[in-house]
């Protein structure tokens, strides 16, 4: 059976990435982990046959952890992308009216994210932080109050709750995307992105344009780029580039090893299928 | 005097490097508010001079509400950057010993950039959540034990409190740049950037590669750069670029104009100083 880790607590959003993906809770064994090292850890020590974490939010940004350990601390190979839309829920012990609820519990993304509700339905309210969203959603097992939770739909079914409201996230388009991590390179697909790290030795002036270069000659598109500090005595910049295609089509391949000549190193992070909404 | 509108609330990292930019409080007449989009609103309504909000940290990434509204909603314009280190501090109400201390409050950011303190001094301690730093220390003043918070200096000042420990943070390359925004662009200093974003109507294979050959070409250093999914209708894709020089200076002037013929649109955030650490 597939072992699988997971960024945890068990009931947040990568839990809903990962039955999303493994519809079938028991083709697979789950294990959530405290943090994104440690579920990336977990494939380079053997423990695990797939990692999922989350590697950046429409409205928030890049997971840096991610990018940066994969980067600079492990050998783990992205090998699956999966989106998923951010769907907040008010969850309570049952349900009840708005008017009665005083006191809302959660991550401080996700009452961030749930501003415009907060203010026209709850007006006032007392908003309360947790560590995260499933947090929140234990939380109120214990209180005996009319305390509500912001959540995701699967902390409220774990922990036998009510949805009193649902989709009460102010922007539709926020989404999450997450990569499952493993050791290896999937096969190709025939639609396939490629996710490489280029280490440039200093940021003279178009040295990223000479990279860029390579692809465009080749006719190979960019789907994403992003400059970061590089660490100590690795070069002095990088930059994360996802490119369309699977590292073993010949363009893309060639592209890759021509600019080798060019960079100080390239770390190749994965390539793997495409995500496409079902 | 100068008005100047900061994320709030007081105590935070934003007040931190409001007043390590304004060093003497009595030169200016500052108002935290709730919301990124509050600050950068002050100054579009004429509420204030200036607005001071962060836009990326090295641990956690761009902060995309500050780009997306200053590139989708607004006219106001980056004037001046600054850095600070991000030094979090173990606070309680008077100095005790580590070993007594069993919760430690503060925003999950903040616990989770100190972790390994946490796992060595603290082992075992309960981490409860807050909506930032600053409601984390100020929280302490009403709990009869030894709770901790994790927050900032001027905090412990502001509430009259101790610190424990400082600099406990895991990282000490962890940073945070934040911008002052107002409604003009600085003149010329000598050492400058601009930051702009470049809508493209198609993401072509190519099309990055011809904005960076118009700076390439005329010896212009690009200091950062992140590719954005752009919102509905207004094209498909947007590049926020920040290069050397400011807009006065005739090459960085002409790569723009030349730029303007290659993209659907450029949107200028601003052209101000490069920060320098003092």
């Amino acid at each position: 059976m597939k072992k699988i880790s997971y960024l945890g607590p068990r009931g947040t959003f990568t839990e809903e990435a990962l039955f999303s993906f493994y519809k079938n809770a028991k083709e697979i064994k789950s294990e959530p982990l405290g943090t994104i090292v440690d579920v990336i850890k977990s494939i380079d020590r053997g423990d695990a046959d797939e990692g999922l974490i989350p590697i950046e939010n429409s409205l928030e940004g890049s997971v840096n952890i991610t990018q940066d350990i994969l980067t600079f601390e492990s050998e783990a190979k992205i090998i699956r992308e999966i989106t998923i839309p951010i769907r907040h829920n008010l969850i309570g012990k049952k349900y009840v009216d708005l008017k009665k609820i005083k006191k809302v519990i959660s991550h401080p993304h996700a009452t961030a994210q749930c501003r415009s509700f907060l203010n026209n339905k709850l007006h006032g309210v007392e908003v309360i932080a947790a560590n995260s969203t499933a947090e929140a959603v234990k939380k109120i097992l214990d209180l005996n109050d009319d305390t509500a939770a912001i959540g995701t739909k699967i902390a409220a079914e774990l922990y036998g709750l009510s949805i009193i409201e649902k989709d009460i996230e102010d922007s539709r388009d926020n989404k999450t995307r997450f990569i499952f991590v493993g050791n290896y390179i999937p096969q190709k697909s025939g639609q396939d992105k490629t996710s490489i790290v280029c280490f440039l030795k200093k940021d003279k002036p178009g040295s990223l344009y000479k990279i860029l270069k390579e692809f465009a000659d080749r006719n190979i598109n960019l789907t994403k780029i992003e400059s970061r500090p590089a660490r100590k005595n690795i070069g002095d910049y990088v930059f994360m580039i996802d490119i369309e295609g699977h590292l073993h089509d010949k363009k893309v391949f060639e592209g890759i090893e021509s600019l080798r000549r060019n960079v100080y190193m390239i770390k190749m992070l994965g390539s793997y299928p495409i995500w496409k909404e079902s």
